[in-house]
């Protein structure tokens, strides 16, 4: 097995987690980790903007959390009574040296890790990219899991420039892997990379697509209806899925996109019928958010109701762990 | 009774209202105050960012009201024909010398003056800790109220650090007044000062909550539900209860906050069937606004929208006027 | 008949379209044309900011379309492969020397030559006062049309100032032209330059007028009725019609506007069920945009989703061409 | 004599000085004074962008002025110690209702009363007409006075527009005062109001004209000896007069000004040699100001150089108050 | 020879000046030419945002020249009376189709043509490829001619990438052409395209290469020094030259750069000494621009002096004409 | 001795330089290090803006060296050339857990390490506490080291609240050090947290205090001559020293600042006289940096001086290898 390399503290944690950067003492129930680069399309892709997002949004933690111990009204609780006791701040996974390959191994090897001690896993990205050798670590979760997006985005390009890995890509990725057993996309409008081709690959492989004007008409639940009853779900939220009026700090604002308002009860009905083994946020572009950092509040209230969800009364980690 | 120092004129009146600083010639059927400082948690706590809100919202009074003989689209008429013939910028109440009690004293028993000649009273903050004073005076109105307040937080903290008339407490100042009747919450939604004591003790004493999500899933009807027939109204607004996107120019933008759209025909209709003998607008932070200074737009719009409903045909001041 | 001189090439063009300015050469299905002025109420209006906005929204054209050939879901399909062949950006219609007349012949000349064409032409404005020349060459349609206004304000003012063709008057103007069959006004709020006369007016003529809260409350389905089955529509689009948090850049934010996940499903249909000859977009500001330039790519997207569902499976302009 | 109403009282003071407000109280040594509004040009030209600017300055005094009790490199010493005990921030003259003669009246009579109490006086503006009544006050002097002016413009307008006491006026206006002995102007430079007839007037009339070009290539030891010796000055500072980088608040930013490292040494000069009884700071816009308030931080160290070389050692005032 | 196509008029003339599109007409003293695109590096620099650049700089006319009929004290005079009668604004030269050959032609030819007339020739960029095709039409100045840059860069680059009428090459380009007689570079600091083998050939061909930090020290008259007596001058202004303090519109802020207080009587004295037959001013980037425009502004007061300075009292160009 | 834990990496390197974090693998000619944090005088101030300056310089390194194979006209050469060969980025030193004394020791060590192979020491802070520690460490250079400062603050408070370790310290600390010889602090002006105390004991202690008036006054000469000759030096800057409007990005903007020309040239000076064994870099606050990042620029400009005087030709560094 890989040996793991500690990981680099942030400036602040996320909340008042504890930060802990040798993986040699990671024992978790709920783990954040920053992965900075998914592999670049471009040599001076990397670091890009997005790089610098896990710090920005720890930075404003104080904005969208208060004080854990105070009530929380999304949630009906105070989060610190609501989360399981070891939530940790892992840090952030750098560069490692050597290909992307290398560097990808050892972002799976660390996920992998965490999910073999049955932990939830929040990854802040970086761009789209972040979430590949997250998935492939999905074998660790010991069970089907089902792919929920939220993106404006398909995201299903087979490579480019013969780069298979990179943003662009992150779903068709998912759908080559064994332990995805379904997968729904919500979100999707405009104009990004798909093709035809791509859209109908989608379709062929059985992704339930969801359009941001389907959702804004038919509301939650014909996509709740989308996965499987008692099947484990990792969420990927692409910050660009969200209506750029509440997410301006993206590289591509596409209006017309479900809201907070929409996608938080959402969220935590699915994190109360099923254990959401993993999540991440990507694509916030910080040099692009507003002056009161708009973006990464969102960001952090759209996570807190995820964990929120997740460990409190009716929520499906909290059964799991009896 | 207190003598009443003359106020300070702003350097824009209100809309094209008449700006009338000396108490003694106060005589007003809508009379606009500014009220800057509520009580401070601490020393340089005063002034804060909203105390310069009111100078603020009168100097886009253009871009709320280009001009009070137009048609008004929002209300159905002109504002101008609608109005009572008495509408008054009575300027800044500043700070008055001494400990805040004296200053407290000083705000209550100017707008105890102006309820005492049935003016409807509209206070700009400033921030929450405004809205106590001005409770305090409510006994002038010789009958019942029911306080209506729009905010993301609870403000129902006993004290903070001792202090007991901070922006906290508003809520909770309420509760212990005679005159306060009931009360209804609207907008709720993550964290702020509000520990599950404070909630619970706002339940208990029968203050009805709403949360933004069940305003968004609900809407108008079963808000108007919680005020009783009859009942006059105090309607307190802190700007941080509507959507950040609407307005930014706050100290704690929390996404999924009720719009403007919902709140505008909300309020008109609670003009209509209650007498709204005073409301504030509070909490609005210039120095945060956006350059195109929609938070204090939505401000005016808002007060413009409960005015006209208030004094309009069906209006219940209108009506109460014979 | 008027000689017409060449346009200005702007510096990039609209999408990926030829840009031809040589009016000798315009042979267009789909035609856009930038439009910089309206008669100015006075001689320092000229030029205004909204003239820099045909220049801006083609300089966003990456970001609210990133490739033609690529998938677009607003619209279900490839904008490349949805659009007619000859679709052309004729460039800016500059300031015609002489006086305003002889300014706005010009251009009812340009837009007459390619209605007479059978084009479909798309006009980026400059203030709402550019839209009256356009009405004036409705004729060369050949049939009866339907004006449909998407604004905050009525735009009924017989003159302000001796002005009849500024940009408070379009519709008013549009009322008195033969070719105009009937009008459906969506969006109206706030205050602008109509007084109680003009509302009147607007409804003695027998315009429709659909509130922004009326719209909100009613959805897309009262609007689509006010046009007249197979009735020609002209798309009349002014910024500020929409809600100021998708365009900002704006002169007049109002709240309260539709967004664009409701307008866009609303224009498409429009177009699936009438031809939509024509359509400006006007009163963009470039210069209080967000950084985003958010105001821009709304622009773009709005009119992407009219240009597809025209020429697209059951749009209005693909059955008629057959 | 006309009876003095009370001002209005600042948000904060100037530093940490006592807020007076009533005239009868006024006890001075050295007072500041907020002053909104010189004569408009037109209606809407009251209140301006500049009519902001008092609160504005006072309210980044911390930024300008960390602690009065601490050591100022600028001027060698504490400001504390230096200033004579009775500082007194006497708020803002507000308008005084009728016609600007009124007005204007009001103000002098105040400034009439501070010097006639001996009291070094500092206007914080307002645009440039707010000096003409003050002006109006310096037979109160009791002494010739020296006009030292530091302005991008020569403000030697007769009228404008049949105004003779606005923005473009304070220096004519001087020129016809039996108070004024002489007059220095200093920092001119690009196009303002001027044409060469009052170039021509200031010449003949015997001002020194010295441009920014002039002072940058000749230093400060010209200027001084403009001024005749023991003769009280009278100092008047446009902010438009500073370089724009350092002063970017103003409405016209002409590059080439002096910078601040010139000036507060030679105003300290001035402030040595002779008795500056007042001073103006005018035409800072605070809307335009830099988002970390450097006009107003440049505003204030000026005045803070001003008043220390005035009260130190070696000071005129310290000298001639023994 | 090639004939002339129409340019685009702007939305605005450079300051008052007579728009005047068609290249038969042209008959001027001082002729101003918009020159938006050098021959990119890559398909996607054309447009670069600095083609945004002429538009941006005559935008703020009225910022840099409230009025030609008004005392200019930078340069003495009313500019309208020092300037000959014949000054044109001729639009922008828009992109010739073909390749960028053809397009260079273009450029050149209407520059010859001017030049052929005897007018002095001001060419708003554009990066600085633009300068290169106006440099290629020298030789109809008929006498030889001095290039005086003001740039932090060198611009020797033979080629990059194969092209070799990039932005980096223009001061190269120059010396190999028989109209240039010789080179002053002023400005020079930081890093930018070139390598010590540029630098070497740039000193070898006997280019006088004066840094930033050798200006502080020596001041204008070693730079005048350089240029031979009686020579004729073409001056190309790089807005990167400048201190980023006064220019911040640009791609590459470097600090320590001339500033315009010494850049100003500089150019007056090189105007008077020697006509400047041409100008350019090049690489302003508006979207980086400060919110005040001063970018605009500076670059709008150098061109001002430059003119002046020529025609009026004791300039080259007046004494050339008589 | 204390074991030395891996530094964090840093998204980008300073230049093009390697990232080498692992402490046992520093063998260094030129490092530059992270240091976040000073010793906060209350729980709240760590972390603070400040301590995000490390990434943001690095991320701005393009834009103070475009290529470091590339000719630097500040200094006459190609960096790449004249820096020896083992100049290398360690990354951050984050927080050691333990109390600030155990941090503090890290940091020294880390330095001291440094400083024992004979490595030019390059920190990047975090507030002025930071220099602490990194002073703490100069009895490894092994012989007397003059202290010079670029501030416009004192810091020579013994303690404040009982912190006597915090950014208002540093030159107080460094004052009761055996290795420090001397100092000289250059660019005080305005108020800080400096009393006459401080002022007193600093002279009393024979410190050199250089206004940054005296500094305009006299030049670099007097600056030089403060420092015996053959001293090392160790450079420390707080971005608060130069002038605000080029190094906006601070907490306490304050007018009169020496400028990058003026600096640039004097540390170089410096650099070939003296061995400048260590440099760091504070109070770069980033949340407050302009637009175009041109605080970090020229935080970037000043240290690539340095290090180029050092170790080019004449430089005492190159000197000093032989």
């Amino acid at each position: 097995m890989t040996t793991l390399q500690p990981t680099a503290a942030p400036l602040r944690p996320f909340l008042d987690w504890p930060i802990v950067t040798d993986p040699a003492q990671w024992q978790a129930d709920v783990a954040l980790l920053g992965s900075l680069h998914g592999e670049p399309y471009a040599h001076d892709q990397r670091p890009n903007d997005q790089a610098r997002a896990p710090e920005a949004i720890r930075w404003h933690s104080k904005r969208f959390c208060y004080e854990t111990g105070h009530y929380d009204f999304d949630t009906g609780g105070e989060l610190r009574a609501t989360l399981p006791p070891r939530c940790l701040d892992l840090g952030n996974v750098g560069w490692t040296a050597g290909d992307y390959g290398a560097h990808a191994s050892q972002v799976s090897a660390r996920v992998r890790h965490l999910w073999s001690q049955g932990a939830q896993v929040v990854v802040l990205g970086g761009d789209h990219g972040v979430t590949i050798p997250i998935l492939d670590a999905l074998d660790a979760v010991g069970e089907p899991v089902h792919v929920l997006q939220v993106d404006s985005h398909l995201d299903w390009r087979e490579e480019v420039g013969g780069i298979r890995r990179g943003y662009s890509s992150p779903l068709r990725w998912a759908s080559t892997l064994p332990a995805v057993a379904g997968m729904t996309q919500l979100g999707l409008r405009g104009i990004g990379s798909a093709r035809r081709g791509e859209v109908e690959a989608a379709r062929g492989w059985g992704s339930h697509l969801v359009t941001a004007e389907a959702f804004h008409a038919g509301g939650a639940e014909p996509v709740l209806a989308t996965i499987p009853d008692g099947r484990a779900v990792y969420l990927t939220i692409d910050a660009d899925g969200l209506d750029p009026t509440e997410m301006p700090g993206v590289m591509a604002p596409t209006p017309g996109g479900p809201r907070f308002q929409q996608l938080a009860p959402l969220l935590r009905a699915v994190a109360r019928r099923h254990r959401i083994v993993g999540m991440d946020l990507v694509e916030v572009a910080p040099s692009f958010d507003a002056s009161n950092g708009l973006t990464c509040v969102v960001a952090g209230r759209l996570i807190l109701n995820v964990l929120a969800a997740s460990w409190g009364e009716g929520g499906a980690f909290r059964r799991a762990r009896g």
